[in-house]
């Protein structure tokens, strides 16, 4: 792409934030102008693939380019901003992060670790620091799914996984396909579909990425920065069914009852008791049950229940915990059926593998935070992020969250500008400890 | 009303059973006649207070009359037959159920009391017995809630509990009140809100009635009869919310979760083992939560539930049991709430009192039961029926079941005519002997 990209209507409009001043009062600067990309509606919302994901990107590259770093577009319109290193073929540095948003989104998904990695090259041009290793700052595109139903399409270009499936996915408001608006945005997509990597793993020495955390986990400890040691995998039921027997809620007794929902009940307590028996064993588990429901056209408050449905997702870091979680559900369903005369029909499973993030590298933000007498704190990620895609494609990848009140997609995320600094400085060190090493 | 009530369009039809043949072949007509009545439709659809249900009374009047019974309808158009006993002026035993129907409902539910009290009268006569108490078959009105919102509705006239706003109920289909059906069929309704009784308690001895089975239990034990120790009260909640607190299924940890479905089936789980120990008590129970539902504006399979709604019926036999479960259940409920942060908002809740039926008659419905060598068993009644009603007014009453298949209130209602007039041969003979009785 030569380090340009189309510019679509719309995305003409050029906000220019000059990288003078404090580094925090640039941040400042460039969170605001990124709230009004995007911004007229509720929140922020910024479609992937979008003329408005390009603007956003220009700004970011505008004052890149005003600072004397190398800017360009890889073939898939991923904006590339380079610090080039004093061995510039070998492996690179890469921090980065995504530009779009969910629809009706918060300000600092995203933008907030490529803000990071800008400002880290920034500070090592300022301190005069030529790394050994080329830096690379990566604002991708398309890491949230709600658009094409798919996330990390960006991260997936990059590493050579976009299929032509993935091409072919409708947007979910104008029912184009991801290739034509690709080709708005002058991707030549069909050279993806090939998938070959536009970067080869092994270009790669490691991948920063600086999230808000999208959890109450630090504002509950009191922390400004995590360090990420793993993105969780999840194990999903869209819908298990319960099926017993109705009947007159005060004729039948207790013994001659296939109650669904006490069934249901049973099932959801006694996975609980497994749950938090395994955190005390010290394992990373989450699950939730976040849908219910006894059947509308059937239920009443004076009938057993004949049917119950409930939807579950588990996620940990860990495969085996996953599978060992999903074969107690299984058994302990088998169990309670067998005791309760019901029957549970668990429809298709959906699986995503967790990521593990290198631990060197997690090892070396929690040293650098330490020298820098920041509170932070190992912890794991439940949302996923483009660096389990890299992670998962073999290189080495690192995340540092930032505290953040009320979870992000929605536009209330709330990101201390202070925090963000932390966060900032203590990943900055182990970019530039990394840029120095063979 | 002097024995006779306005027949209105439709009800004009006269259908004749002959009180000719054995006892059981009369039982046959009669309940295949009735099944005409009301039977254009699924199953079987009699409303209270209907001209349907004035044909049905008058198919059992007309073989009551061609017997030699005395037959006459009261005050509140329910139908009275009576053998008239040697002394006329002791209180009387009475025996019945009712002849509506639910919409679409059964063959039996109601019609099998009526025909089993008039087979033990012509019995009586059959067998040159005139007992000293005069003994009346009742046909009764308006038993089943569905037509106007409220059961018991001829039993209620009978004993002067019918009030003003219950006159003023309105129709499940026509929406006119309770008041002008009533003119409809020649009751003078205001002199029925004076609420005195048309008959006072003192008058009647016993109150006897046959019904279905509506529950499982005597096909379960493959006992033909039962005999109701008492009709089991409720205490219901509509609607009971948990509130928690929504959140990202996989960012916030256990220890910060506030999920309104665990916490609902930590509550259901931890009442059903308290159920299953009061059972084991000996105690009388059951206990169903027909309604749950996560909220569908918010609910999501990757959304911890914030919110989780459920109802609540639970029934006893004592008033003792259940005001102790609903203790149990706000004290558990608080519990619960306190330890997983969570609030259960109760809402208002219902109440209705059991009803307890005579022992020495309940005794002797046993006893005469194992005299005829007819396996039978003690058991309680989980739903309504108008011998509640009597009960709660004082007047002494025992109810006799027949084993059923698929409950009540659908057409599959399912009763043996073989079973029917075993359980019709212990009424008899706990009639004749309690109408022989000082």
């Amino acid at each position: 792409m030569n380090g340009t990209v189309k510019q679509t209507n719309g995305a003409s409009r050029s906000i220019p934030v000059a990288p003078t001043g404090s580094r925090r009062d640039l941040a400042r600067r460039l969170f605001d102008t990124l709230a009004e990309i995007g911004g007229a509606g509720i929140g922020t919302t910024r479609p992937s693939y979008s003329a408005l994901e390009t603007q956003a990107m220009e700004v970011i590259a505008d004052t890149a380019r005003k600072a004397g770093l190398t800017v360009g577009y890889d073939p898939a319109a991923n904006l590339t901003i380079d610090l080039v290193g004093s061995d510039p073929d070998a492996a690179a540095v890469w921090a980065g992060s995504h530009l779009d948003s969910v629809p009706q989104g918060g300000n600092f998904d995203g933008t907030a670790g490529v803000i990071a990695a800008l400002l880290a090259q920034l500070r090592l041009k300022e301190e005069g620091i030529t790394p050994r290793r080329t830096v690379r700052t990566i604002a991708l595109r398309g890491e949230e799914s709600p658009w094409f139903g798919q996330c990390y399409l960006g991260s997936m270009a990059i590493l050579g996984k976009l299929t032509a499936d993935d091409l072919a996915r409708t947007h979910r408001t104008d029912g184009r396909t991801l290739a034509e608006h690709m080709t708005d945005l002058g991707i030549e997509s069909d050279r993806l579909t090939a998938q070959q990597p536009i970067v080869a793993p092994s270009e790669v020495a490691a991948f920063f990425e600086l999230h808000i955390e999208q959890g109450p986990v630090l504002v509950a400890r009191k922390l400004p920065v995590g360090v990420v040691t793993g993105i969780r995998g999840n194990l999903r039921h869209q819908k298990i069914v319960c099926r017993g027997e109705a009947g007159h809620s005060g004729a039948v007794p207790r013994w001659l009852r296939k109650d669904a929902v006490l069934a249901v009940a049973d099932l959801l307590s006694t996975m609980d008791e497994h749950w938090a028996a395994l955190m005390e064993r010290g394992l990373d588990l989450v699950v939730t049950a976040g849908i219910v429901q006894t059947n509308p056209d059937e239920h009443a408050m004076t009938r057993i229940p004949g049917e119950c449905s409930f939807s579950i997702d588990f996620r940990s870091q860990s495969a085996e915990t996953l599978q060992a979680f999903h074969h107690l559900l299984y058994s302990e369903a088998r169990r309670i059926g067998r005791d309760r005369g019901v029957v549970f029909d668990f429809g298709p499973s959906s699986y995503s593998e967790p990521a593990i993030l290198d631990k060197t590298l997690g090892d070396r933000l929690l040293a650098q935070a330490k020298a820098l007498s920041i509170p932070a704190e190992a912890m794991p990620s439940g949302a996923g992020h483009d660096a389990s895609a890299f992670a998962n494609a073999g290189i080495p990848a690192a995340m540092v969250f930032v505290r953040n009140r009320n979870g992000s997609h929605n536009p209330d995320e709330d990101m201390d500008l202070d925090d963000f600094m932390l966060a900032g400085d203590v990943m900055y060190a182990a970019i530039a400890e990394t840029a120095q090493k063979d």
